[in-house]
């Protein structure tokens, strides 16, 4: 990959592939997007990403980086043309990317776990996802977005929940999104969802619904260990 | 905890704390250094961090940081007088993210598992352990510190290796550290524990040996499920 210019290799689902093009988006680059099967890996793949074997994989004038939220701290540090995406006070910052870790574990991980499990560990996966939802509640108080009046770090990070979280709900039957209990959450989602700059570029609901159908049956017994 | 300046909660033994003591003697940051017993959680604790539990905690004019690479950040953003601890270029600053998070789990928590387990299991964690090595070896080439000529943000991220690692091949009967093998790693190791900043300021090898014999005999049953 010594090409010039910017290179995304990613999979169509996957939320830490989604918030780098959204990055990307917002700071108005041009790249070329490679779709790489990560079920079956790619020799693209294994020679870019050796080590986690995992997708995004971010090239730039040949350097290569990967995981997704050094990649959107590295777009932030490059292209310092407005928006910023992560907040400029040291303090905020550092609050942007400890949420950024633990809504990562007790969300997206365990709201992934709940959806590839049943019983007492699914109960256990959906406690730690409601929990973690109270955070996020509480975060969003008096704000538009996680990062203020405009999309920023954070709304990258988790914009993955309002499209997907619903699909994870009904195939699962839990129940994690409630807008009597976390108002401020549906508005954040609907907000996030209606943006011009997130609208009109998620993968189609039932696409995603058939993908995590089969693929939560396949990881509960590959992975979890558990029968659904 | 609303005073003033700059508070560190701290366990003596702690690769973690150690890293930001480090960090803030570089910077010339006075503070007030508080131990805490993680074994037995203080309130202080529960308080401060009540999501992870766990040391670091940093306090400063009141705000409260956790996470120790996170505040290693907000101490290099903070006080920006020389010598700053990540490098300024965005590719080698995510370089560095990503070094430290690939570290922290092949080498710190891989080689903590393989000072708790043995057998099969003990095996596995030393391979890992060495491949990483392998890398760091690698990352070495032309430098005396990880930063280049002087020490920076991954050097204090893995500067436990050479005073903690010893320990725990003792005490497990494992072989890491290898100058042959690793001759840069060896040179490393001298430079940084020679270096002013670091010689006078790391605990007794063996207060450390006593203390690690029986966290790790405590760990294997309740932790890692394996006897030792």
């Amino acid at each position: 990959m010594e090409k010039e210019g910017v290179q995304l290799i990613g999979f169509w689902v996957s939320p830490f592939v989604q918030r780098v093009k959204w990055a990307l988006k917002m700071k108005g680059v041009e790249y070329e997007y490679i779709e790489v099967d990560i079920w079956n890996k790619s020799p693209l793949l294994l020679e870019l990403n050796p080590v986690y074997k995992r997708v995004p994989v971010f090239v730039h004038n040949g350097k290569v980086l990967v995981e997704s939220k050094i990649i959107l701290e590295y777009i932030d540090e490059t292209w310092r043309n407005n928006p910023l995406l992560l907040p400029q006070h040291p303090y905020q910052r550092a609050m942007a990317r400890f949420l950024a870790d633990f809504f990562e574990k007790k969300i997206l991980e365990a709201g992934f776990e709940a959806l590839c499990t049943r019983g007492e560990r699914q109960e256990k996966a959906v406690s730690t996802v409601i929990e973690a939802m109270e955070k996020l509640e509480q975060e969003l108080k008096g704000k538009k977005f996680m990062g203020g009046d405009s999309i920023g770090y954070l709304d990258l990070v988790i914009g993955w929940l309002g499209y997907k979280m619903p699909i994870w709900e009904e195939l699962a039957s839990i129940k994690i999104l409630d807008s009597s209990k976390f108002p401020l959450i549906d508005e954040w989602i609907n907000n996030f969802l209606s943006h011009p700059l997130i609208k009109d570029d998620l993968p189609t609901t039932n696409k995603m619904k058939d993908y995590f159908y089969h693929i939560s049956r396949k990881l509960a017994a590959s992975h979890f260990g558990s029968e659904i």
